[in-house]
């Protein structure tokens, strides 16, 4: 199997994106789980542009990696400074990383009206940089920006930017899409060329999303010839990211046999995505390739029964690959294969034909009329035929409640709850204040709970949403369907509830939290599901 | 300019993706919108699937489109039933579209696993149903399932299934991806043989995004041959979703010069894609080409000062070709005609650099970084202007209100308002009971006010949505936008709240509603307006 680098640059062009940021321990931890993931190459910062940066590079001269390199990332020297005076280029230097990447400019117009140089200076600029760098041992990387805007311009200047770096010594030459506009029917012929100029030297590849190809045009860099490809985790990066590393991988080494990473690490995959989604703090994109919480979920009846036939007929590699799972999505269309599937969780001799299926599959069909959802209220699901199966009892019983919310003139809006519940024989009465009705009594209810049940404790909403079925019917007396997930910090649950009035539908999808979590608890089942990414 | 047929699947294909269901009322809002765009075909959902969709094909028989033809889906006809007697057939011809689209095997491992039927039969049953449905004198498009697994895996028999549709009279045959797993170097040999083979049938492309290159087997199929591209917007669809529109359209147009949609409606792009998020209630993917939020963000220094020197730089087109906007201009460029625009309806004289410009879009920065979002609500947006330029008048003054909501045991749940208010010197205190404490004083503050207004009698809220911003920070109490839509039966207006009080975020949008009216009316620009479409 070809060997192809991984060169991840997350820490840098990935942070460059808006909205995302890491602290110097969250850097270390990204450093640690990129190597985890088996990477060859990480792209740690910039070590002149903030001291945060140079702390980094410091911190990670200690750590011991298995399998990456580290990277510092910086410009060719200026104009006009001698390259063994630029604070810059010593900054590269002194930062101690093995690798140096050093970017310069191959487009003709950025040149001039950016850098306001002459061609020709430029050149010497990229020489006298690489060279300048080499003599201190480092492996250097020619990151050549704007290159296919410069080719496409003006396409000698463009090659002999690459000539220069490959002249003065530089060990791989990295073709930039900076401006992500590239047309996946121009990279083949341009790499390929590229590579037939500049005869031995590994040619890399970093690609921009901004034309939606940044993928595509990565893949077809490698089967012109690259050897490196460079992204990040998660396609984080400037403007509409850079090539995403989590389906790059994969796709190069599940379907075309190129060697990336270590085989068992890209089982990886989808934990640590999700850990640096985390991480930076960015809700993660269920629709993505291969780590996507959707990117294997079934919907309609004819794909889930085909799917069950024959995975290949609607998933193009098996889940567990890249330690994603196949979800079959609870819904009208779904059918009974699937129900089947989660009674035998509970009675493992159930028969196919099994009347208690069809009464489930009744009973689905009823709610789904009255606008509830399963798809992402699987603990709800569970415990509707846990009811069917005689097998429910519920945590406590509700006595009374009552929300006050109210708005006196010129003072803030307030909402308090009151709530009376009953455990067996015992009564608990209590109240709480919150932002709005919802809130007052979602926190009344924990409160009076937790004399019963401490363990509720460890347990939160991590995400509440709210979906008005048809608000063009009935405006504010419109069916409401409320969504809620948990989790006690190694587990999530979702569970879901629907009414006319919002605050029955929150109440309904809340009792469902707290009955599936006590119930789970009970059946001892805890510990064998699979741990939350946290 | 070649013309590219853009042949829409968002209601069908896009709802098939996890999460994603449309109301009747949405789904015709939907087809609205893809006419204003410019679409060729609009695949409106399957007759025979449910009875929701076949009252969509009877609405949409109603509604005179100037740009789209709607089509209907289905599959070709069972196994063992005359075509003639097949009630999914007769669905597809009843439905009444000019257009049918109906999918068949070309996967000769799905004829027999899934499907199980001899291959010569599927052949036949593709040839019957197309010749049976052309009888009827419809457009028929022939979807070739899985026909990329197909060809790579029995190639004789993938292109078979093309040649049965074609020889029954097909008038477009369809390509399609339907595991969205082929690869960008497959693509380009493949329809330029299948383009050859079925000599002069139009071709169209159908990718799904389970590798990440929906949009580049897409754009790659059609420098092939293909002459129409099937897609949805925003990329919605099973798993990881469809090829999405909203990039191929400006690929092929703005850099190709292809011609998909008129050149006018490709500036609406960005706000179509977004109100076709927000009936989906979907958080707009920020980071999606062209449309997104961030797609012409700028954050590093030195880009910024490149663009700054030169756009094309760092932007690889105009943001305005699909109405979006280089971010970090925004307060100072973009905003600033709308605004002017909006003034002038209020003061014709004002300059183009009056400060007052400033301040709004100040305001408007302040507004959304706390959550408001003014498309869909524009009314909101006017009231704001008129605050600014101090003409607004409150139409009633809020002494106070108190809502209370009640779970009394084992009876029904109950929610009532009490609401005091002024209007001048005179005070009014009523009450009102409704379904949950938002439509109880939806229901109070209406009973108020019409002692004083009695047009608002004639008032309703047509639509009311909830979208909770961050559930996963704070849960329960977790920002919320609320959204809504009233009408007097001529005219439509939208409003909008934020808060983290559901309640409050709903009074603050219900005020504006009235606001909004009562002012509009004083203004008599009423008859003026566009008539509500319905």
């Amino acid at each position: 199997m070809a060997k192809i680098d991984v060169y991840d640059t997350t820490l840098r062009d990935g942070t460059q994106g808006e909205g995302i940021s890491f602290s110097l321990a969250d850097k270390i931890k990204i450093v640690k789980l990129l190597d985890e993931l088996g990477v060859s190459y990480i792209e740690a910062g910039i070590p002149a542009s903030n001291p945060k940066d140079a702390e980094l590079f410091a911190c990670l001269a200690e750590i011991k990696l298995k399998h990456a390199k580290i990277a510092a990332f910086g410009s060719t020297h200026r104009i006009g400074v001698p390259v063994e005076q630029d604070s810059a280029v010593k900054a590269l230097i002194d930062a101690g990383a093995p690798v140096v990447t050093i970017f310069g400019k191959a487009w003709d117009l950025h040149v001039k009206e950016v850098f306001h140089a002459r061609l020709s200076e430029n050149l010497d600029i990229i020489r006298e940089t690489v060279c300048y760098v080499k003599s201190f041992g480092k492996e250097v990387i020619f990151d050549a920006e704007h290159f296919f805007d410069g080719y496409k311009q003006n396409r000698e200047y463009a090659l002999s930017s690459l000539n220069a770096a490959k002249s003065a010594g530089a060990d791989i030459i990295c073709l930039c899409d900076t401006n992500g506009a590239a047309f996946p029917d121009e990279i083949s012929s341009i790499v390929a060329e590229v590579k037939a100029y500049l005869g031995g030297t590994k040619l890399a590849i970093h690609c921009h999303n901004d034309v939606g190809v940044a993928v595509s045009n990565t893949l077809l860099g490698v089967f012109a010839g690259a050897e490196q490809v460079q992204g990040t985790m998660n396609g984080f990066g400037e403007r509409c990211g850079n090539a995403n590393l989590c389906t790059i991988i994969p796709n190069l080494q599940l379907k075309r046999g190129y060697d990336l990473v270590p085989k068992e690490s890209l089982k990886k995959l989808k934990s640590i995505s999700r850990h640096i989604y985390e991480l930076a703090n960015i809700v993660p994109d269920e629709r993505k390739p291969y780590v996507g919480g959707m990117a294997f979920a079934h919907k309609g009846g004819m794909h889930i029964d085909a799917v069950l036939k024959n995975p290949v007929t609607f998933e193009h590699i098996s889940p567990e690959n890249v330690g994603n799972e196949r979800k079959l999505l609870m819904s009208e269309m779904s059918g009974r294969a699937l129900v089947y599937d989660i009674i035998r969780k509970f009675e493992p001799d159930t028969k196919k034909d099994a009347p208690v299926i069809s009464e489930i599959l009744d009973e689905i069909k009823r709610l789904e009329n009255e606008g509830y959802q399963f798809e992402g209220a699987e603990s709800s699901f569970e415990l509707m035929v846990l009811k069917k199966l005689g097998f429910y009892k519920p945590q406590f019983q509700l006595e009374q409640f009552q929300v006050i919310a109210a708005a006196p003139a010129k003072s803030q809006y307030t909402a308090t709850a009151m709530i009376k519940i009953c455990v067996g024989d015992t009564a608990e009465i209590t109240a709480a204040e919150g932002e709005g009705p919802v809130n007052a009594l979602d926190k009344a209810l924990r409160k009076a709970l937790y004399r019963f049940y401490p363990e509720l404790k460890n347990t939160r909403l991590i995400d509440f949403k709210v979906r008005v079925l048809d608000g063009s019917k009935t405006g504010t007396a419109a069916l409401t369907r409320v969504l809620m997930e948990s989790t006690d910090g190694r587990t999530n649950w979702s569970t879901v509830g629907v009414s006319e009035d919002i605050l029955e539908a929150s109440w309904r999808a809340l009792v469902d939290s707290v009955d599936y979590y006590m119930l789970d608890i009970k059946r001892n089942k805890h510990t064998e599901r699979s741990k939350a990414t946290c």
